[in-house]
């Protein structure tokens, strides 16, 4: 993606959703924006889905990393025009999730197409990676869910595989989601492959650690 | 399950659709049967799957495995009874099953609620490991299927990860079959869950050998 005209400027119009310092909000993210759960996002994109699922869900706060700073300026606009008090964007790469969250943080993280990476020497930083899945399985509540999504077959094999290692049990699977028809909010990628009646692989999984005792 | 009454006499009484030297058949098994294709279904019971299956497909020679002698008469009876010319019957285990069919001889095998073996010692004898596997694929043609239905959650799971070293993609996969209603040819054992309301599991895999050269 080419640098977007402003880019600087742009993001300063919308320095108020973004959080330069996350680990400054780490174990009250739901407290200091007074929501009741917290949702994250890995690779937020433009935002498409961000701003949909966001709406329709004013009492939970959604967190959407993205790498890009390009596409993500699209999704700051995005949620500012809508005037949405509930969404806040970090931008940065997954890698240091667990300083940006406390255990036990967040109740559910959604990964929409991300990058395959597919070559099994980088396998490593495919997201559904154990390595990344037990750092989930920290920030997450016990119970709490991924919502996973791919058009990308061996992506979603290798993921399916990694779960259970990984400290989730798979509670939903579904290998071809828009068979009949349109399901849930779609993110702009997912649009495209659903116009073209191309097959998008999704899965919910379920953080199995123990929780607190009775 | 108790010994049936009479089961020698019972068992002698079907003896046509009960093929007692099936390695005599290896390679031709379509040819013999004047069928078109070949499906073969890993431990039947008492067969109601095997015969609503057969019924609708008089073109497929279908060869159920039992290692069951006392489920199996029952299916045996049940063949009989609706004078279906296109089921046989091998009561073994699928242990030997390249013996008894030749590569690329069988255009799907069906896994019904296979015992799921619950300990990590006796991984070896789910239906579902590579062991296995690679010689499903040895005896399908390429693109051949296994259709495979559970009601537990640790094999399904067991079984997808298997698929890949095992030679086979995963082509279709539901978490709760169901859901929305009674969907294909159910086994006894899987009405009874149907009725609890409980999920039943299912994929569907393709055997990725290379085919002929054109």
């Amino acid at each position: 993606m080419r640098n977007k005209p402003n880019l600087a400027v742009r993001l300063q119009e919308n320095a108020h959703l973004l959080i330069t310092e996350p680990a400054l909000y780490r174990g009250r993210w739901i407290s200091e924006f007074g929501c009741n759960e917290l949702h994250i996002e890995l690779g937020c994109g433009k935002g498409r889905f961000t701003v949909e699922t966001a709406m329709k869900n004013p009492d939970i706060l959604f967190v959407a990393l993205e790498k890009s700073a390009n596409a993500m300026v699209i999704a700051l606009e995005r949620v500012s025009a809508l005037g949405l008090k509930n969404v806040r964007f970090i931008n940065a790469f997954a890698e240091y999730l667990i300083e940006y969250f406390a255990p036990d943080e967040a109740s559910r993280i959604y990964i929409n197409f991300c990058d395959p990476w597919p070559s099994n020497r980088h396998a490593k930083r495919r997201l559904t990676n154990q390595r990344f899945l037990r750092q989930y399985s920290q920030i997450l509540v016990p119970n709490g869910e991924i919502h996973f999504k791919t058009d990308n077959h061996s992506l979603f094999e290798f993921s399916l595989c990694e779960l259970e290692r990984g400290g989730f049990m798979i509670a939903e699977v579904v290998s071809d989601l828009h068979e009949r028809g349109p399901v849930g909010v779609m993110t702009d990628y997912e649009l495209k492959f659903f116009d073209k009646g191309l097959p998008i692989f999704k899965f919910m999984a379920i953080n199995v650690k123990p929780g607190p005792m009775p």
